[in-house]
């Protein structure tokens, strides 16, 4: 198979992780005879820093020319205290979602055996805890219109906002992924408050009927950032909206015990991205001290989402699998053995794949 | 000391365990010499019933004569799948807050020694937490104009708005409290996405200069979401907005492993209320199971925050707390030892304090 990957390494660990992924997916595709093209864009604070812009046009145009967009990082601590920064890197990273029409976000948090121990929480709690969010990507608070500051600056607003269209096409996916695994579909909504929840609640109870083999449960946001801690082997698919879900998605991280193992991928009608859950981390930035599984766990979401190559996802877990068992690993979660070089794990990865 | 007590016991468990805080009370005002007037009035469902207004006038009329509001909880299911039901007991919450300008929530998070093992977190990461929220309560998305429907139904909207003014005495109060605790204030918004946050962040940055003792630190809704699991210890004072708020402190809540025992305040400048942070509780109303410590320690908290009676507050959570040390206590937190019944252990409360 023919494969054109476009490569967005963006701020902080980013391109150290996104090099790491590079190497893996190069060794999956010489072991199972695929061809594959990279194209590198710059997005985030490496775009301003180069074009102005955090998610140029070029940029863009090497999305949409991708079958698929491996995705490391976006942020630069240098514009988080700055609140009239007119530019941000995050404004990179919310116009690439949109543009490229990314509306769910897929994040499952699932257990390592081998780095359960690492977990805050106790391990009765997260023993087999597999749980996928879908949250939705493109709409919500994050572009509702109108936002920003009555004109003596000192009132501000967001609007959040949601269509039942935007809605049903994410729960619809939530429904499909359910119905592929434990058949227990989440909602997670505020409908005791907001309007845009009691939508989002309506529309789900419209569509349960056509997925009859999936139980639903409607739970507020607050109950669920409760028992997701409390009791996470309660839930299986859990759909929400683009705010929720970025709370809770991240909040889910801490089960596992490292954030920096956790793949996602953002999926549209037409295009595909992949990326690690965790930030720009720019404290460890160029120190090769990064951990890359998180990228390249992505990468293997991208051959089972994105083409639909489930021995290709799969040989790339198994031997992140092994690199964990035999404990070659980054100092984050190296405890005691020897810590790796990022760049050391992904040759390790891509040697033995 | 001559006192008056609203008591709003509200729905579910809410009248069970408003009356083991009435026995305390009593209890406390016997032993200190004060003499107390309480005036009961329905809020919520319950008010529905009998007025068809989840917080009628008359309510609104009792909680404005008295010093204090000792409030139980809201809710009943039978309203919550229906997302066209025109009156909902929520908005009887919603409209006390607001009517009596209770602007900010106070929610400590501590541990007790005898509980922590029920906490999902392990020891290590929770032995000796003591953090507390200052959530803002009157204002942002919960009551931001526009919100609703377009004509044809098929689009909902809510609106987050805050003032200057608004975030300033929110933030203040936080200050200050950080001034007689630790000495550090943690900021929580999204200012990397929402005008509303930016308006936080910076009129925080602009506060901060009149507090040189406190350390100011500013996080993101998601990363806070996750390091409050990770390590609950590195937090002083947190403060946020309404939403924000909601979601962290019931997410906070599991941290001491008892839910049912957490108290809070919610401080206007006319008015004080008090109340558990747990819910109606619907499938325990009735059965006189439901933890009451929650309610008894909001009364402590009553007494220290509305009275500035802190040797009252002090009686009420020392007794407490040899309750927990003799096992005196219901189900949820019994674990093998015998469980008392709700009305047992205010009766025993009440009779040793
Ligand atoms: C960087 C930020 C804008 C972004 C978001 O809030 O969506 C991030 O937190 C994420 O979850 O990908
Ligand atoms: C019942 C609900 C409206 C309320 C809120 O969201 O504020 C509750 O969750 C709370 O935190 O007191």
């Amino acid at each position: 198979m023919e494969m054109n990957i476009a490569l967005l390494p963006g701020d902080g660990i980013g391109p150290e992780v996104i090099a790491q992924a590079v190497k893996v997916v190069k060794a999956v595709a010489k072991k199972f005879g695929h061809t594959i093209h990279f194209e590198e864009a710059p997005v985030g604070a490496a775009a301003i820093d180069l074009t102005g812009n955090p998610y140029p046009d070029e940029t863009h145009e090497v999305c949409l020319r991708a079958d698929a967009v491996l995705f490391g990082a976006i942020g630069d601590p240098k514009y988080d205290n700055d609140p009239k920064a007119k530019v941000r890197p995050e404004q990179g990273l919310l116009a690439m979602r949109k543009k490229l029409g990314l509306f769910a976000n897929v994040r499952p948090t699932f257990t390592f055996p081998s780095l359960v121990h690492k977990s805050p929480l106790k391990l009765d709690r997260i023993e087999g805890v597999d749980l996928v969010f879908f949250r939705e990507l493109t709409g919500g608070i994050y572009f509702g219109e109108p936002r920003g500051r009555n004109e003596q600056g000192t009132k501000a607003f967001d609007t959040n906002v949601y269509s039942k269209e935007e809605i049903t096409r994410l729960a619809r996916m939530g429904f499909e992924a359910a119905q592929k695994r434990r058949k227990l579909l989440t909602c997670v909504d505020k409908a005791n408050v907001l309007a845009t929840s009691r939508l989002w609640r309506e529309t789900v109870q419209e569509l349960a009927p056509e997925y009859p083999d999936v139980k639903v449960e409607y739970e507020f946001v607050d109950a669920v950032a409760m028992r997701l801690i409390q009791w996470p082997k309660a839930y299986d698919v859990l759909i929400t909206e683009n705010l929720f879900g970025d709370i809770l998605t991240d909040e889910a991280s801490v089960i596992s015990g490292s954030m920096g193992l956790m793949p996602s991928a953002s999926l549209g009608t037409d295009n595909k991205l992949f990326e690690p859950i965790h930030g720009s981390y720019p404290q460890a930035a160029g120190k090769d001290i990064a951990n890359p599984l998180g990228t390249i766990l992505s990468a293997a979401m991208m051959f089972e989402y994105a083409f639909d190559l489930r021995e290709e996802a799969k040989a790339i877990s198994d031997i992140v699998n092994r690199s964990l068992a035999e404990g070659i690993v980054t100092e984050d979660i190296a405890e005691g053995g020897k810590a790796y070089k990022t760049s050391e794990v992904g040759d390790w990865l891509a040697a033995n794949i």
